[in-house]
């Protein structure tokens, strides 16, 4: 039995059909250059195990960097019993179980040995990367890019490029922005002129190279405006050439190139993530990638005039505070160009999940719903957290849909098909020929 | 098999049982002239089919007013099952097979003709009209009637007016405000003594018409102040004559237009409903009726000076924000005068209404719980929504009391007939005599 | 059957097993000195009762305290019936079943009486105080004690002592804090440095008496800030001398004084309660115990200086708004210090004890959740509140861990047996070697 399944007679088989579609997977940090995990280590680095672990009172140096991966896997496997409760627990069993051979119930010091030895692939890596992506049945995944990113060396309609914004937006005024910048795009990026040259010149790039998406996380308190280039190009300017800013100055340039950003997502006719709500470093002492957190004083009417203004971009946007989701469930309702996706982070638990997902079910246009993505640093990840959505989802239809309102089993299954597979290869536009005539 | 009853037994019995009981609706927008719908453009004209189609892609101009009514349910139906999995189709569904004998599973262009013309009652309104009132077996359902409407023509025991006085507190700056008001009460309002005495005169009007309830919906940023006629004075002649207000100034008065109702709902002792939450035209290119959201960022507390200062009046609050629904259970669990009603608009789906009704049974005294309101705008709608309540009631009950605190069905049902039925009649003041003795 | 055992049968054999633990309970406001109730009064006086009779209309001077208990008590029964179908009824039921032999189903002013002397036990308070003890299986119960209680009179390991520190952040302005705080450490308090050494003398008095954690409950919009003396000294001596504050130094008071205490759970090794969210008086008309309230509008984000600061002190949190209860899920989740405890007040109702419950499993390693603690005024609620908790933890264990992930009941009962007994057990140190090292 996997631990996936769900014990309801009629959600288990919803769930062993959707268990053998391919996996179209709309967000991640996958390298695409080493995809699944060469060792352990590398799958136990994953932030939630050592940040569960920190938080349960592992020290953070257990799992310093310049300890051996060897090393640092043993010492995590001392605290896991710690985390064996938590759905992420249940994920890295059902890897080990799925891809190393794993009969045991638990992961500890006295088996991690062997699990380590088993899960070594320095010396098959790329074989390794394909059985991985194979036993995920994986059609798709997408990427989440760095602006200068080369973007060469991998196969693109598998590994879909997807531009990380983030540091354009948010880190303008650090030297190093408009230097990559500059080098990546050839463009001597100076004024507020040329940094919209520079970007719709990195647009161009990332479109030919197959990019599906752009991609952003902001803060709880960012709120998109307007920009007027008037008001912008000053501060932009001083941004550019590392001068002071004062506050409002700080929030003119990250809403000027926000708004820039939007603008050659409607030219491209590219989808614009909106990952909203991470507060970086709230908690500076933990572990790396476990540093973040957020505050749940947030609202999507601060994004009204973004939604208005670009009726043509369709944004596909999560909200990271669970309570939050009955407002994206309105929101997406309401305009055209909102789409529901996913189940992101801290709402990323089958708790928050069956609550959001069974609104969004009961309230969104099912042709617009983008049901999940893995997130997931290393492939491997893939798939228990896809199982874990296709769950929760089976679940649902199985109660709300089949028993609730007399569905039959395949009425349900187009709607789940619609929400894993049709919905994301439509939105994301998978069909080449309309690519490149974006372009 | 209707689509309302639950799958579980027990829930199934309960529901059954409540389905023969007539319907009380303490809240709705019929029009008591057209209260059933004429032909199937009224019913697909619901904003609630218009909107979920217009952000599944339809555009605005497909259903746009000029066009024939059979050319908008035409056009409506070719993106009906982009939205077939919505509750919100349950209902028009379970309205063509109720009403208009539909056996089939789906409203598409193929059979939508048919049902057009089975739905055709432009020869036969008012008979229709009966039908739909004895098949949903209603007792009464309450109107949303302007202040200056004239409240003539109908039954007010079966259609009961209730007084909407969002233009009086949100628009009295508005030049048709003050005009409507000095000409349906005759007097020739001119400042604040005078708008005093208006008020008065269309709460005198209105209760002399059998109204049992004024209502008014407000925005997430309205706190509800102590009016000081002192500071009031002069905003409100401003406002009357249509002279420039600053900010604070249009604060002001509806500040004191608003203390002002509730003022003489204390007086006339009239049950003052609170709809909580919207924010208007939040996506101005929507369809009609599909243009307002909210800002989840709301509380209570702002309006505790209000609950304080009028302890004489019912409050029944709705509140839009489904994420708000919690701060309602504890008001209503402290303040003797506040009442929870309904599941309001984007709160009002089974996922919302069940988390909301469950905490409610738990923690509010039974006999303050106003279970339900259709918020409809044709009498078609009463039905479906009231059975989707009254399938969540007896599931809740089914599962809370019955298997989880031993109840009996019987005391389960005299559960859910007090909150259907008997609160609300009694909240709302049915007693003649008593509704005379007000004036 | 009682009341509380679940329906579904893997529930009640977990729940079932449950019920034969000791209780350990972490927080409640027993007096050590009459713990348990000496008439039946003093358990319909708990505020739940009277608040949800008078907010379902029982006029506030029915319970007036000149009453005599038999009066309060018969006057109350008039109102029980308009409550039944709460959670708190049902542990009033519960209360007569297991403690006074009743066996009717209800509550009315035909058997008050006869309840009332069954209750009675003015005679023999301290034989009825261990029968509740034992029937309870109780193993300790924390107090929550003044600064100035004389902590004498009692077994301290039974009765464990917990410094509450509401006065003296929230009130140090009053003539009576100062007062109050000279005479139990003798210190002439005048400054902040001798303040200082009052708050530490406060310290070590309740660590020497077995004191166990320090306590407090804050307002939504107390932000804790890092207080530096230079600007405390200050406005620290004018509250101490009755002079006037102004608002932000009223907040500098507040913020030194909460600052110093944390510092000094650091030094004593003390866990520092955090009770966040209510406001006090925000129903004045209501009965004593029933007038406070909440604004939802609260993050913990706002704590974030605190919790990187003290990351030596151990913070169990709990928050009252219940839509909170995600964001505390993640706080724990990625601070070490935090610690979610139980379900608090507006909080503590199965349905949303249920929902927070279902994500602290799945998100927060399982040695970081103290379960339960009853928050109870007599000894009698003890029981009936952690059976209601035990069935949700019950009902959770066998959906999620036993179905859903396949677990046995036994490993369902290990984590069961953490939550309820083992984290607080550790949490709150009571290895009686510790807690003298810790001075």
């Amino acid at each position: 039995m996997t631990t996936s399944a769900p014990h309801d007679p009629k959600a288990r088989e919803l769930f062993e059909e959707m268990a053998r579609w391919p996996v179209y997977d709309p967000h991640s940090h996958i390298d695409p250059h080493r995809p699944a995990a060469r060792n352990f280590d590398e799958v136990l680095g994953y932030h939630y195990y050592t940040e569960l672990a920190h938080s349960a009172g592992m020290p953070a140096d257990r799992v310093a960097p310049e300890l051996t991966h060897r090393k640092r896997a043993e010492n995590l496997a001392e605290y896991l019993d710690r985390i064996d409760n938590t759905v992420q627990f249940s994920w890295l069993l059902e890897i080990c179980r799925t891809f190393h051979g794993l009969t045991d119930e638990k992961i500890t010091p006295k088996n991690i040995g062997a699990i380590y030895d088993r899960a070594d692939h320095a010396a098959d890596g790329a074989t390794w990367d394909r059985e991985v992506w194979d036993k995920t049945r994986l059609e798709a995944v997408f990427l989440t890019n760095d602006f200068d990113d080369p973007l060469e060396g991998w196969d693109t309609r598998k590994y879909v490029p997807c531009l990380r914004t983030d540091d354009l937006v948010l880190k303008l005024h650090e030297p190093s922005t408009a230097q990559r910048l500059r080098s990546v795009t050839g463009i001597d990026v100076q004024d507020f002129a040329t940094l919209r040259q520079a970007l719709a010149a990195l647009f161009e790039r990332f479109l030919m190279k197959g990019a599906r998406a752009c991609a952003i996380s902001l803060p709880p308190d960012f709120i998109p405006r307007r920009a007027t280039p008037k008001c912008a190009v000053t501060p932009v300017r001083r941004a550019l050439h590392q001068m002071d800013l004062r506050p409002e100055e700080h929030a003119e340039v990250r809403s000027a190139v926000f708004w820039t950003l939007a603008e050659l997502c409607a030219d491209f006719r590219l989808p614009f993530d909106l990952m909203i709500g991470p507060i970086r470093n709230v908690y500076p002492a933990g572990v790396a990638g476990g540093r973040d957190l957020f505050d749940r004083r947030v609202s999507l009417h601060d994004y009204r005039e973004l939604f208005n203004h670009f009726a043509g971009v369709t944004f596909p946007v999560s909200t990271l505070s669970p309570d939050a989701g009955a407002e994206l469930v309105a929101y997406a309702w309401i305009f055209p160009n909102v789409v529901p996706m996913g189940h992101w982070w801290y709402s990323n638990i089958p708790a928050y999940i069956a609550a959001d997902l069974r609104a969004r079910l009961q309230a969104v246009p099912k042709t617009k719903l983008v049901g999940y993505y893995s997130d997931a640093y290393k492939l491997e990840f893939v798939l228990p957290k896809f199982n874990m959505y296709r769950k929760v989802l089976a679940e649902t239809l199985a109660e709300d849909a089949v028993r609730g309102r007399g569905w039959t089993l395949e009425r349900a299954l187009e709607l789940a098909r619609l929400v894993l597979l049709e919905n994301p290869r439509r939105l994301f536009g998978r069909s080449d020929a309309e690519a490149s005539a974006r372009i």
